[in-house]
């Protein structure tokens, strides 16, 4: 009588979502609440779990819950706590594992966004079977989940895997929300690729359909419908950003020799648009050895229920947690009762 | 009676050396051969099983050897070859662990040789204790061995860590033996340290001791040395050196998070020359959740055995070998018996 369930909840900046998972994948249900409605966490938790407790009775499943997985931004898999530094209405750090595990009685691991994003990938999408990859989250900001001989790489400390912030202009680069400059998501990310619009458009002469949007308001989505209605210079804002992925993505390889990158969020629904000049220029830049060796591949995960399925993979893992113990002594959250 | 040895062998483009090792890592006797002696590599195995048969006589240790752990070159975990494009002197690929498994009738590993030191220094070294943290080896060229959550990491081909080809001047780089441009050992390795030296005297005015000195005949010794004597543009090669190292550092720390990087080889015998702009460079641009949190050390294996130790830490994990499967299939260099 293993409970044959798993909860997913994903903790956005705006929603947060959950729901109910089989084994195979498949969400039975799955609902939202505000992310913001209430300045104080304990409310917030309070309001989840009526919500959640509701979905279960209405679907047969209030025992049947195997574990919880959340993901969050900042998110600490080994320590369960929501670190500091982080667009989120309430003060940090906040001990989310603990609180979410005592309130529901059920064990719960928690793990940041586009880490959630991999461990979802490497169990219901397009990195089944793959024991060595890279996923990279292309929305706001750029995140990534890497996956190193089947485990996921958590560093000494828990916050491994922030190749959105690996330096790819070192000088004059753009600024970016971490205080530094130059890095990848000041690029490559869905703003990232409204900067540079921008920038093309004040410094480059010609004509583009993007002129007839006010500067300030152009956004990815809008490059991206220009350069599908055959716009030259919007064209060009996909290879420089797809340049600069690929450049990038020759760096990453050399470190742990991925079998697959996979790309997920937002900008990656621009496809080929985007794939062709990353393909182009991650094998222009890529070491001999690892030529032709990498694919490039996009997230099989339909975006409603991603985010979900990759926090609710997390949930068969969950331990239940007795006592918080240091990142440095145990690789896991929880010393096992 | 578990035998008590292992054979550690680290094959050298000049030299190479091999050594009796115990559990506790003490050498019991060590000695070498030239590599280039021979252009058959069958010829090359016999003369070092023939002397690996006297030195194992000599110390009453013929049947005691567990496993021979060898770092090479290009040398592939996964498949036990020596892959193309390496300065020795056979034909490549060389099937190096199943020729020294027959010859020797004693299970064999190979890696790389940045590998080896990592896995000497997991064993022996300043890494003991340590799950994540990353080699680097700053000799003729830069290598490196990256250990994730107490393991190698060798990707999904075997080929992982090669971050001195991270390409850290994306315009108007060094041209890199590896055919590229801009690669971190193009700057940060001896070779490099000489190429700065010679770049500083043409472009720069200042006296400088190294101008005593053939321009095409100065070494990172040279460098050194002067450094030391007070000679303000080699200190400031160093700083050009240490710089350009610890912010490749901090790109290194968003991927791993590692605990340490460990520097290993002559130039990392230089000591606070090199680490105090590494360090500097290296917290200026680290990403803030990591500031702090990132030791620079120097490794803690005598060089003159560091190789031998290195390679033979490997030999502990030997297995027989039976037949090579591909490395797609199985993450291990054999089929166990």
């Amino acid at each position: 009588m293993s409970k044959p369930y798993v909860l997913g909840i994903d903790i956005g900046g705006t929603n947060t979502v959950f729901g109910i998972v089989d084994a195979r994948g498949a969400v039975i249900a799955s609902s939202s609440i505000k992310t913001r409605k209430h300045n104080n966490i304990t409310d917030y938790i309070d309001e989840l779990h009526t919500e959640i407790i509701r979905m279960l009775e209405q679907n047969d499943a209030v025992d049947k819950i195997h574990g919880i997985g959340i993901g969050a931004p900042n998110a600490n898999y080994f320590t369960g706590i929501i670190e500091d530094g982080v667009n989120l209405p309430w003060p940090t750090p906040i001990p989310l594992a603990q609180l979410v595990s005592d309130k529901f009685g059920i064990p719960c691991a928690i793990t940041n966004d586009a880490n959630a994003a991999a461990i979802g990938e490497m169990t219901y999408g397009a990195a089944r079977g793959l024991k060595d990859f890279i996923m990279i989250t292309l929305g706001t900001g750029v995140g990534s989940g890497i996956v190193i001989n089947g485990q996921m790489v958590y560093g000494h400390d828990g916050f491994a895997g922030e190749l959105g912030h690996v330096i790819v202009k070192r000088n004059n680069g753009r600024l970016c929300g971490c205080g530094r400059a130059g890095c990848l998501e000041t690029y490559c990310s869905a703003t990232g690729v409204a900067r540079t619009a921008r920038e093309f458009l004040e410094i480059r002469p010609e004509d583009s359909l993007l002129r007839n949007i006010p500067i300030e308001e152009i956004t990815s989505k809008d490059v991206y419908e220009a350069a599908i209605s055959g716009d030259k210079l919007a064209q060009e804002i996909f290879e420089y950003t797809g340049t600069i992925l690929g450049e990038a993505f020759a760096d990453f390889t050399v470190f742990s020799s991925p079998e697959a990158i996979i790309l997920f969020g937002g900008l990656a629904k621009s496809g080929e648009l985007l794939l062709k000049p990353i393909r182009t220029a991650m094998e222009k830049n890529m070491l001999g050895v690892f030529k032709g060796k990498v694919k490039v591949l996009l997230s099989e995960l339909k975006e409603a229920d991603a985010a979900v399925l990759g926090a609710s993979a997390l949930g068969w893992e969950a331990k239940p947690m007795v006592t918080i113990v240091p990142p440095a002594v145990t690789p896991g959250n929880t010393i096992q009762a």
